[in-house]
């Protein structure tokens, strides 16, 4: 199996590494440490060298912050991790409501004024160490070596998986065109070079994969590239030995001289290159986005041919599992029982290479905890009558699936059916619309609340985030939430996944993956207009017991209806006698 | 009447005047130069000295450039001008679609590299300017004297109007409240003046109005806040000689050296301050929003109070004229007939001080020119079976108002009739929606198209602007639009105006105003979710006669039933017997 449920951290780890990391900061002289979430890299899943947050607090959420004072430790989750913060943290930390309480604004009313707050630069950003100078003009923030580093005395060693070819009926384009064509975008831009950080990135431009993180198939290295098409890549070369690659590679020591060496303008991502890097350029700094994300987002024919047939075949082992749990006593099953036969119904399609990410199982208030993840400490069985909500996803060569469902065991609460067919509406507000070119996520994110708020509800997360070729099942640039700021284009795979929580009670979240596409013209629509609309990816039954079919509109209805017919039909004579006759239930209409 | 209606140019205007301005140029060495339609004010009406640019090119739009070369001229203008600029310019100009092709853009295509482009400083702001230097990297932009003004032998004086005081009970809040409230402001922002140039703004912390233009009571001036509260005011003495205001006021000649002199940090608006006023300071620059915009936009209950006042006696107006437009046989109207008509039952209110815009009335094919202007030259009959539309408000000393009908004339054509039903079905999801704090118009405005967007359908506007209170009717910075940046607050007044056009054909617009407010709470709601949503102050009927009752949703229907009983209600009492009966009709249940 993937995954493990054992608990990663306890509370009580954190109060003596706290002091430690206190007396390390005292030696040092300053007022004040900073233990960021993410690694150099900015991603999602960190090496087990790189779990300095959770190390030292116990938190493992996928994001956050300690700030570490004398007196006062507090740590910043957002609202995904309320919950989960408490029951993971020591009581020598407080935990802090993030973003709506930024870093410096803590730091400025907690800090005495003149303190000296200290940072690992090669752990944040040039464009979050702007905001903490700016938002704390008393404090004075300074680069130095990481305490954290200094005090873990066991840390583990850095990876060095195997990296290997992703090939390219899969990739759609080679290597090489990429890399002329990004290089073309940056000598037209009057760029000479890019610095390279972003795993993924380098990953899709040489069109390699990895091995050296959990649940996405990167190989941790950085590189540069030039206008002209060539890149350096700088990586642990005992990675890439048996392994073709159009590049100068380097060891990673050398990346930092690289840098220091580069004439011209180069384009450096303030929001994603570590501070470190930045600092260590000398040519002129053109700040702007890695020059692969739009690119990587859009994703080209042979990608999404990929997505298509990775959904398809993960569909069938979603449908296995959905069939097998509604055959089951729910009192004879735990939520990491359940896990573990999702993930066995994945493993038998003999195709996943990882899942994408830790399955969330949550039954009862479980489901409430927006990014549950189920521990041997924290498993319970399930329960008729309630709830349970199952996140997952798996890695395929061809694709990354991302899904939620959310089940009735026995006889839901009414109040949990009408919150559930609120959020369905919303999932098929976005599934359904068409919209002009120019439209992005910060558009429509709207439509898929607008239920949940005439009803005074809402949830704390986006609707949707973007998703890699196999690659990160969380990729940027591209989302449906209230912050986005880009147009949604043609090839861009995104989650479209409202949700409910009611604290203590219940979960919900509906998840399908959707593609922007064209969208065919409407009789008597406007002629000159360039519409978009969504391709939906996923196909599995949505549960209609949880749906109150008389708060659907006609069109919902429809939509609905012709959605279960094709989640049966895609399926069709791939599935055990027992799904077979699952499937036809759950996808009669309504 | 205010209104007049002869054509305020032609296009062969044009001709003579851009040879005249191109020997200007000439003699004075440079290869371009930018004519605006904005004056040094930035507000969307200006003084007939300042009508540059329809003296120039005959476009008379509300917003739009001229780009002079010396063999080319571009005229940009926006979505709601594209048929209009045809009608207007000789065909020695170029119309250009501006936003989507800029200024820089064009001058980068069209102008020699190398090239000197001029503008006049007072008639750009810093982001202007910034974005044309930016934009065209190979042309240099130069402040210089204004040729069109060179050349203009007849042009106008400055306008000299009387300003008046705007009472307490009126606006809610005394100036020395404001002043004292916004310094602060100031202080606690590390700012110690703050250079204001809106008009508006200057009127509503003075609490003063005037008579400079048309259609917007405000007095032309400039002036300068402290943090102490404390303002300096630049305006022509005689207009406010017999006015007690709190100010020290100097003469506008005194301007520009006061500028200079400020000491400390001084916060300017880079998106209204001109350029010229930006390039006087010689104190440390902070670039900010003009710190009346968000004050004036939060509406106090005062003028809240106001402003339902002013849309029920300015319902009054639109009923009668709707009562007598049912009555009257379209063939005996014109546009400007229907025009007179309505302002004639406006100012039968004794209480119009002015109209708040010039009336879009526009039969047939008129109407789908956005913000068509009807003059006697396009003037035409009313017609049976065609579309109405009329845009129209009023000024009145306790509110600004805004309100677009269409109405059928005899029998409408059904592609009409489903599109105002989707029109009219945007106007209700924008009307009912509720919605969590942080939400932006950018957030909701899709829920207002997303019923034309399903039939491949779209607009061209912004759904929303936010409205003065007896100040402009197109008040920023609030507005519900796809490029809008700010959270909606209690107390901002904002249009509500989605609409759909047919080239060539007919246009439909419908619009209230609403404000928003503090939302009640929802059985079954969250709890700790704070909520928004909008309370109505238009109560107008819309035409059922153009309504697909089969296309509405229950929700829908109820909600236009409601509005309907309400726009009976607050009306009753105080109609002639004709409109009596007709709001009879007109509201009854669909």
């Amino acid at each position: 199996m993937f995954q493990t449920f054992e608990s990663s951290s306890s509370p009580d780890q954190g109060p003596p590494r706290l002091a430690a990391l206190r007396a390390a900061m005292a030696e040092a002289g300053v007022d004040g440490f900073i233990v960021p979430r993410a690694d150099a890299f900015q991603g999602e899943y960190v090496a087990p060298c790189d779990e300095r947050l959770s190390w030292l607090t116990g938190f493992t959420g996928s994001a956050g912050y300690a700030v570490v004072l004398a007196d006062d430790a507090g740590v910043f989750v957002d609202g995904r991790y309320r919950v989960q913060v408490k029951a993971q943290v020591a009581d020598v930390f407080t935990a802090v409501d993030w973003p709506e309480t930024s870093l410096a604004e803590w730091i400025k009313e907690h800090a005495s004024d003149g303190a000296k707050i200290a940072y690992d630069p090669w752990l944040h950003t040039p464009r979050q160490v702007a905001a903490l100078t700016k938002g704390a003009p008393g404090v004075t923030f300074v680069a130095s070596p990481n305490f954290v580093d200094a005090i873990w005395e066991d840390r583990p060693a850095r990876p060095a998986g195997r990296a290997f070819a992703h090939p390219i009926e899969l990739a759609g384009e080679a290597s090489a065109e990429k890399r002329a064509r990004l290089g073309a975008d940056l000598a037209a831009a009057g760029e000479d070079a890019a610095i390279l950080t972003l795993p993924d990135s380098i990953c899709w431009l040489l069109n390699i994969r990895g091995s050296d993180i959990p649940r996405i198939p990167v190989v941790q290295a950085t590189a540069i590239l030039q206008s002209d098409g060539r890149v350096a890549l700088f990586v642990d070369t005992g990675k890439v030995a048996d392994l073709d690659i159009d590049a100068d590679i380097h060891p990673p020591e050398a990346f930092l001289g690289a840098v220091a060496g580069l004439k011209g303008t180069v384009r450096l991502d303030p929001d994603t290159c570590p501070e470190a890097v930045r600092a260590a350029v000398t040519a002129t700094v053109s700040e702007g986005a890695d020059p692969c994300l739009l690119p990587k987002a859009r994703k080209n024919a042979a990608e999404l041919e990929g997505a298509r047939a990775a959904h398809a075949r993960d569909a069938v082992a979603m449908v296995e599992f959905l069939a097998w749990l509604d055959a089951e006593d729910p009192a004879s099953l735990t939520e990491i029982s359940a896990a573990e036969t999702l993930e066995g119904f994945r493993r038998a399609t003999n195709a996943l290479q990882d899942i994408s990410f830790e399955t969330i199982s949550g039954a009862g208030a479980h489901g409430a905890v927006v990014h549950y993840r189920v521990t041997e400490e924290t498993n319970r069985p399930l329960k008729s009558g309630e709830l349970y909500l199952v996140d997952s996803g798996g890695q395929y060569v061809d694709g990354t699936t991302d899904i939620t469902r959310t089940v009735a065991l026995g006889t839901p609460p009414e109040e949990a059916r009408q919150a559930f067919t609120r959020v369905l509406q919303g999932m098929i507000a976005v599934s359904r619309v068409r919209f002009p070119k120019g439209v992005g996520g910060q558009h429509i994110d709207a439509l898929a609340r607008a239920p949940l708020w005439m009803a005074g509800q809402d949830y704390d997360h986006g609707t949707g985030h973007g998703v890699g070729s196999y690659l990160s099942v969380h990729e940027g640039p591209t989302r449906i939430a209230r912050a986005s700021s880009l147009p949604l284009e043609p090839g861009m795979i995104l989650s479209n996944e409202p949700g409910y929580y009611r604290e203590g009670a219940f979960g919900i979240r509906i998840e399908n993956l959707i593609v922007v596409q064209e969208a065919a013209p409407v009789p008597g629509g406007d002629k000159a207009r360039a519409m978009l609309d969504f391709e939906t990816l996923t196909y599995v039954p949505i549960d209609r017991a949880l749906i109150v079919p008389d708060m659907l509109s006609t069109g919902e209805r429809d939509w609905l209806n012709a959605y279960h017919a094709q989640c049966a039909a895609r399926v069709a004579g791939q599935l055990s006698d027992r799904a077979q006759g699952w499937i036809t239930r759950a996808t009669a209409s309504i």
